[in-house]
């Protein structure tokens, strides 16, 4: 092959998903517009959009209103086309999502965690849930592109978490993707909660390009996904964005990381919620999140001691927000996650405040602050982003992806 | 113009970068081993390597020992062919350097800083400067293919410096790639001496492919610049790295910056020389750097209250380690900049202990710690690598520069 060949195929590709994306975003779009938006030829820009028809993928639905000449046919993405499954794997719960290919929410569920369970066990739960639920949405399987996996990071190629909270180390070392690639029999795509956060919110359409964006990621533990005009920060192991464990006291307490002083071991849901039962906080005890959310509902009723209590971890995260911004030179900052989408409104100020007064390169530019739209189920959304993110946008070059998922490819 | 053609255009100038990269890196090199490493056809090596060999940047040197086929010609850069010249601008002093292609430095010089000094005097200092030493050296003035030139950050589009530290105020909104570019008839690039840095130390081969790595920077002052995969990661404006100026102490000293708790302030050279004074240490008080340095051989002497002194600000330097580590998941760190010249020996152990012992993902892979062999003169070498780069890799793709330097191109 010569390598004007090489040039030509690999364009080809790259075409195709960058009209599918394009369309996407547009919502309803003519060829020409795509011609003009897209940089390509008049003549690849049919080619590609013939074959995105063929496969179902974009549908054409009527003319625009003639401005002259002959109208123009509309095309739209074939939302129900294909589907993704997400799932969000954590000890405290497990949340499924099926999106379409628009990144709507199309069924939407919650089930008790992985706990102290067998993996294996946890597995075989999972394939049965995600069978059941296709079998009862009615979504033809055959349409399903593959199954994302989030979970706390750190992550491994071969495997699945290294390293792993206290209440999951049966997951250490446990070959997550080949045993749910096996018991569901869909390609699995596995990420960190945080970075998959990200994924989603740059699909849901809440992030501007051109520009460094973080998704900061509260659950019971806190990270950030990183996204570098629509490209994910992957780092050299895809374990980049771990920002609650920067310390940030010297003398701080020490982390079940190992470390000591880490943002997460101060301020995190955990943290506040051991300083209030310090404090005589009466807790229900149900567990970290529904305590944080009991002291998080009594902060937004006016309790001066919850709105301490947040107050001293939104200035810890606020410095997480700052270094993040910092290193990164971010442009935005979204929150996300179960926690912040019960107490985003208590930290954003605080976020915003510090870094509009202490962002270094703030003479160039702000930081944006905002509280995501999806943040309760963050991961789990951005779960299945990354499989549509697979089949829309798999040409767009991120910082080598070390995991080397199974490929994503539309079942025949 | 097809898309075909297009295709075949940036296939071509990709190439030729591509080409001239492999051939720096691999010293010396025959047709066949290029077209073997790079990937490409052996007719578009052959056609790249001849307008190579006609430009002067690549001459035959020979040829191989014969394997039993006709014995290949061996290729090698000329490194004499092109020159860059690297100015790193600090208050304390000016260093200069005359890189040539292969990297090597053909002269070096240091002249007193800026000081309080007019923008414009200094500007017109260094104008004299460049042409004095190019006249001296012999180097061809068409040889020269620009000028880089590095100060701390931030750096803004426009202008130059947005925000200075204090002794620097006169540069801010200073127009110096303008004035620079006027005053020495070279095309100008900028960027702060952290990220020059590391470029300058990939260009000099001490970083591995395939990773992510920063170049921790202690001058007076201290940065970080971030290389994936040998891709500078900017950020929205090019001011990513800023490590100096994160938060390690919610009730830290406030720092010139505006925040306060700065790794900087605590532990940056300016803040041992304070703390030693406080002590009562008899210091000389010809600048920060000096007094750094006096600190740093008493250290090396065993006195043990030098030794306290640089143990308590490796700690924090170690915690900025571990902070970029976490947060862009690193493979290795290089300790560069004057100040780690003089004493990185007694911070590597530290930063490198800590790393090993709290680097979130070191289940995955560790951090390697090291010294730049060109610490003392790290800016400025990377100052001239910035525009040796811009030749011979101008394609690679990095997160957008806001910069918009000026092209780089050579004199005709």
């Amino acid at each position: 092959m010569s390598s004007t060949q090489e040039g030509i195929g690999a364009a080809h590709a790259s075409s195709r998903s960058a009209i599918l994306d394009l369309i996407r975003a547009a919502g309803t779009v003519s060829r020409v517009e795509l011609t003009r938006v897209s940089g390509l030829t008049g003549a690849t820009v049919s080619t590609v959009v013939r074959r995105l028809i063929d496969d179902g993928l974009v549908v054409e639905v009527g003319r625009a209103e003639s401005t002259g000449g002959k109208p123009r046919m509309l095309l739209e993405l074939d939302p129900y086309a294909r589907f993704a499954v997400g799932v969000h794997l954590d000890h405290a719960g497990i949340t499924y999502v099926i999106a379409n290919l628009g990144g709507s929410v199309v069924a939407r569920w919650r089930r008790p965690g992985a706990g102290s369970d067998d993996p294996r066990e946890v597995v075989a739960r999972i394939a049965a849930e995600i069978r059941a639920t296709v079998a009862r949405t009615g979504v033809a399987p055959e349409r399903i592109l593959g199954l994302g996996v989030v979970s706390p990071g750190p992550i491994a190629a071969s495997t699945g978490m290294t390293l792993t909270p206290p209440v999951m180390q049966a997951w250490t070392e446990f070959p997550l993707a080949a045993a749910l690639e096996e018991a569901v029999g869909l390609p699995v795509l596995l990420d960190n909660d945080a970075t998959a956060a990200a994924i989603g919110e740059y699909w849901s359409g809440g992030v501007p390009t051109g520009s460094a964006f973080a998704a900061l990621y509260m659950g019971t533990g806190i990270g950030a996904g990183i996204l570098v005009d629509g490209t994910v920060y992957r780092g050299t192991s895809s374990n980049a964005g771990e920002v609650g464990h920067i310390c940030v006291a010297l003398d701080g307490p020490v982390c079940w990381c190992g470390s000591a002083g880490c943002v997460e071991a101060l301020a995190g849901p955990a943290a506040v919620v051991a300083q209030a039962r310090e404090q005589g906080f009466e807790l229900a005890g149900r567990g970290v999140s529904e305590d944080f959310a009991q002291i998080a509902r009594a902060a937004a009723r006016g309790e001066a001691d919850a709105m301490a209590l947040l107050e001293r971890s939104a200035q810890y995260l606020a410095v997480a927000a700052q270094t993040l911004a910092n290193v990164l030179d971010l442009a935005h900052v979204v929150l996300t996650g179960p926690s912040f989408a019960i107490a985003g409104s208590l930290y954003l100020p605080v976020i915003q405040e510090r870094l509009s007064r202490s962002f270094f390169a703030r003479g160039s530019h702000g930081v944006r602050v905002a509280i995501s739209s999806h943040a309760p189920e963050a991961a789990a959304l951005g779960a299945a982003a990354l499989v549509l993110q697979a089949e829309l946008a798999p040409r767009r070059r991120g910082t080598r992806m070390v995991l080397e998922p199974a490929e994503v490819v539309a079942p025949a």
